[in-house]
């Protein structure tokens, strides 16, 4: 069985019926948040999406792993680097970090970055 | 190697860097369109991300297939219907299409319906 989750926040507080919102960083608690909008409760064995807020001048932990991501940012500014360049991000557009490519996000100094991102069930 | 797809549309016509606009259908040019935002170009080998506009009126396709699917609206106003329930859908709502589940989306008659939809690779 499928499932809708309905849209419940605002542009400022984005939330999602029956969606936990939890923090980014467990031991950070002022990073952003991590919502999972499609994840293993609903059964889905291919992938999981979910919508994470960078607090401004926070970033990713720098990451590497043999699973992908695909990125749409919803809202905010930030950037994101792949291997050894750096791209400016904002809303709209689209990244997606090749497996066991280094990776790491930041939103701006000033502004929060919205992202969804999108991975392999399996990871 | 990873990618970013600039977004370089506006709001009213949503297009990015490198990315073609295909008919949603394409012996109906008039039901929407239909953007690969991550797919195999990238080599992206788990999903793709895809962007679907239905034109005011229009559905997809009545389809039942093994793959599941994840979508979030971005814009707009429509529903959708998982088996036997119908659900009206607005921007930020999300919705995940079970395997073997009986779909179809629709946009509303005076709006068209503007969504992400991932999919896994193999399908």
């Amino acid at each position: 069985m499928g499932t809708v989750r309905r849209f419940v926040g605002t542009e400022a507080a984005r939330r999602w019926e029956g969606v936990a919102v939890e923090p980014y960083a467990p031991n950070d608690p002022r990073a952003g948040t991590r919502q999972v909008l499609i994840g293993p409760t609903d059964g889905a064995g291919n992938f999981a999406l979910r919508y994470f807020v960078l607090a401004p001048g926070t970033a990713s932990s720098l990451d590497v792993h043999a699973h992908d991501h695909g990125v749409f940012v919803l809202h905010g500014r930030g950037r994101v680097r792949l291997g050894d360049v750096e791209h400016a991000l904002g809303a709209g557009d689209v990244v997606y970090v090749a497996p066991h490519e280094t990776h790491v996000f930041a939103a701006s100094d000033t502004e929060a970055l919205g992202f969804l991102c999108v991975v392999p069930a399996r990871r």
